[in-house]
């Protein structure tokens, strides 16, 4: 019956056929693969989840090679050279794909093959013990607050990334534009440039203006003792406030707060639990739910298409900075937690009003550690971030590379520079972040994240009433309309085209700059 | 002039060269697949660890399966064909291979040949997956108390284990004798038909006496309400007392406690907290600790030739319960550790005395929980499985089969006739513990190790005061002791030869026979 079928075709349809079968033989050939990959790729974050809230310290080393040891049998998987001709066959025939998240799919493996193809099993391997090396010295030399224990570690992983970047087939203008573009598809150092021009033109004549003002807040109830127990109690009060599924998801204590995203059933989010900063936990526990939350609601379809983590890191922290933020620190949702705190927290509570706990949370103080700094001041961080990367992978102006001797000091002077304060130690300086045992081109999504979620702020705004349903509690509303409308496409589109369909226009920093002057001018009575 | 060597040998010399160089390869090849394997079976070790103590509830089916085709990788390395030639070759010239472990390694190697060469890599992985729907399956109907969510995996799971049995070929006289052999190696069912047998014989006339007595423990200040806070510290200081070396393991907490040896490096230990029953916590934190206190000082050499868990769990659980019972629940460790217990627990111990508390963690009193019996009646929840599990798998005494939907009957009645009770529900009776999910036969390690740890106690007693250490709390000594005679060998050799080695005579159960007695006879004053 198929012979006769086939008999009664023309030679075109034949063909037409033939190609048709190919296309399809070929795209369940890579999903297969994917699969196997992303298995590797599953137990591997699950081994550095572990490393990062229970492992024992001398395991550490041990369970490092492992991780190295399962990501490079899914390297090797996507470099077996079936798998790179079905990727090429489908990325040359790509318009005749008829599902659209199979074309992304393929554009995406095919992006991915352009990064890695020169890229031997060997040296991906070494790549991996050079990082996770670096994360135990890190460790070590942030215990110690002794920069000179991680240099050597920093130029290992300085060296990877540009050699990593000279072999990438898919290089953009400068190795420092490349390394963007593995987070942020699309955006350039000349972007970030003109955006972080623009955030310093009107943020350093206001974080002056804050500092005259003669405005007193409150602080002193901001040391004061609670115990642990109290602290998981209102961790959970906030996890199960927000929307998160906890049959789907889990929380944890780690030194460094984050999130592990195994997928739709398994967003772990973690915090620390500090007795003389209730609020550090609170806040960490809701900026990491909100990149669960995405996790938790992401469309099953980009599973099943290996296009999660796709596109855009920016994104994933606009999320977790929206409610962070611009929900967390509102007036409408610390009137709705007011009540919990006072029951969980009597010991701080007892004398504090809503209003001066709003403020509070919201207090620009110039501070040295990124996580810990107020909203206002987060952007410096990242910007002195960008400098420094920009310094390290591109080199100076006249591009000069910099030694990696020199950095701390020329962080220090940033820091002075901008922020008007100088770090004493190490550890609350340049040692203070995970990211570089891991590369470079990160830090500026959280940036951008902040002028993602303001845009999207803005016009969730305009189709329903945002402040009573924060006030009231209502995060269905709020995450049904996150759903449909910031992670429908999140991992599917390009960032630049994402918040453009999003909100109808171009990215932005204004409605960021706009915000942050509008909110921080009635605190502070300017 | 390496051929110039050559050309002044012999020719019997250039074969024995040959030989040996062969040798030399086929260790070395081994030792790299297996280096591998472990990397494979070390990560679902971890994902099996996550699985019962974070894992979210709706992940688990998926983490299931990563955990089955991480085994199956390993599986399948031991299944190529040169992997296979060179462990046949080495074992047939076993005789000369130099080193001894070397030759520990090949032996047990060739026996897992044997056992598995007739099941295929679809075989076992469809045998992981029974074993892992099972384990989910047990949860649910734990959950609900209803055996018969539970009957389907188990038909499962003792067919996976039959077919498994029937295509071993280092078959035993009977499928139940192979699933002995299995985890106590050279154990069989007419070996412990003759143990227990002696057990009942004397334990059964003893319990007798005890319920007869007059004697009245309290047992009022048991259920006093103690936070997890304070039963966290008391896990800590316990694990502190015992040696137990938080740089190489962690603990945490599961529904079940266990222990998770993950190798030298790392081993885990888990336990539950009660806010009703502190004691709870106290004695499964040390059962575990023993677990991990014997990984933390397993020679170096047992892992560099993959030994590890070879011969013996008889041994394993001989170590937990010789710290768990003989030491955690004598007169002396409980002397050592009551002022902390007054200390972090003040609304227990206000109005106990030293030796109330002594009596009533040693009270027998017939349950129907194992991990929570008394030192005394455990032997019989033990009796019971034994004779349930070759039940199961052997038939009765004519050889038939019993089927699954009869097992709980059948369960409660021995229940009836060994303690004189009878469980109400299937999750105090059939459903308690986990180790269905995965086979039968590990149960008599249990008594057995209780039997071996009587044994090796009444031999460390006639070498130090063995008393005065543990009433000081000099577990430096105890360890040590240990160290050099019990895990010196311990995957070394087979029990039998382990233990005559340890104490100079023949295993018996008398020495655990003769300790019950007398310290029953004690407290019962009988």
């Amino acid at each position: 019956m198929y012979i006769h079928q086939l008999e009664n075709k023309n030679e075109c349809q034949i063909k037409n056929l033939t190609k048709m079968e190919k296309i399809i033989e070929n795209l369940k050939l890579i999903k297969d693969t994917m699969k196997d990959v992303r298995m590797y790729c599953h137990a591997a974050n699950l081994l550095e989840f572990d490393q990062q809230t229970i492992c024992p310290s001398k395991a550490m080393e041990q369970q490092g090679e492992i991780y190295a040891f399962l990501l490079n049998k899914a390297f090797v998987l996507q470099k077996d050279p079936a798998f790179v001709q079905a990727v090429i066959h489908l990325y040359d025939h790509r318009t005749e794909i008829e599902d659209k998240l199979d074309c992304v799919m393929v554009e995406s493996l095919y992006l991915d093959h352009l990064r890695g193809k020169n890229i031997t099993s060997e040296i991906q391997h070494e790549h991996s013990l050079v990082y996770n090396r670096a994360f135990v010295n890190w460790l070590s030399a942030k215990n110690a607050s002794d920069f000179s224990l991680f240099a050597t570690s920093l130029d290992e992983v300085r060296e990877a990334q540009l050699k990593e970047e000279s072999l990438n087939e898919a290089r953009k203008a400068t190795p420092y534009d490349t390394m963007l573009d593995y987070h942020e598809c699309g955006i350039t150092c000349s972007d970030l440039d003109e955006t972080f021009e623009e955030c310093k033109e009107r943020l350093i004549p206001l974080l002056q203006k804050i500092k005259a003002s003669k405005k007193k807040i409150r602080t002193d109830f901001l040391g004061r003792t609670v115990p642990e127990e109290a602290q998981r109690k209102m961790s959970e009060f906030l996890l199960k406030t927000m929307g998160f599924d906890f049959e789907r998801g889990a929380y944890s204590t780690a030194e460094h707060p984050f999130t592990s995203g195994l997928g739709k059933f398994d967003a772990r989010v973690t915090t620390h639990y500090y007795p003389n900063a209730f609020y550090s936990s609170m806040f960490s526990i809701i900026h990491e739910g909100g990149h669960a939350l995405f996790e938790q609601n992401q469309p099953a379809e980009d599973f099943e298409h290996f296009i999660e983590f796709n596109k855009t890191m920016g994104m994933h922290e606009s999320v977790s900075r929206f409610y962070e933020n611009r929900i967390g620190r509102s007036r409408e949702f610390i009137s709705l937690i007011y009540p919990k705190c006072k029951e969980l927290f009597p010991e701080v509570f007892h004398d504090v009003s809503e209003r001066e706990f709003y403020e509070a949370m919201n207090i620009v103080q110039p501070s040295f550690i990124r996580t810990e700094a107020d909203e206002f001041t987060y952007t410096f961080h990242i910007i002195i971030r960008y400098e420094m990367e920009k310094l390290m992978i591109n080199g100076d102006d006249s591009g000069n590379m910099v030694a990696t001797t020199d950095l701390p000091k020329i962080w220090n002077d940033k820091y002075e520079k901008y922020l008007g304060i100088c770090p004493t130690n190490d550890r609350d300086g340049i040692l203070q972040d995970i990211h570089w045992t891991t590369g470079f081109g990160y830090f500026p999504a959280y940036a951008i994240g902040n002028m993602y979620n303001a845009m999207y702020f803005n016009r969730m705004k305009s189709e329903f009433d945002l402040s009573s349903a924060i006030k009231s509690g209502d995060f269905n509303t709020i995450n049904q309309w996150m759903k449909n409308h910031v992670w429908a496409h999140a991992d599917q589109e390009d960032p630049k085209t994402w918040i453009k369909n999003i909100t109808g226009r171009e990215f932005t920093p204004h409605d960021f700059l706009d915000y942050l002057e509008e909110k921080y001018g009635e605190i502070y009575d300017l």
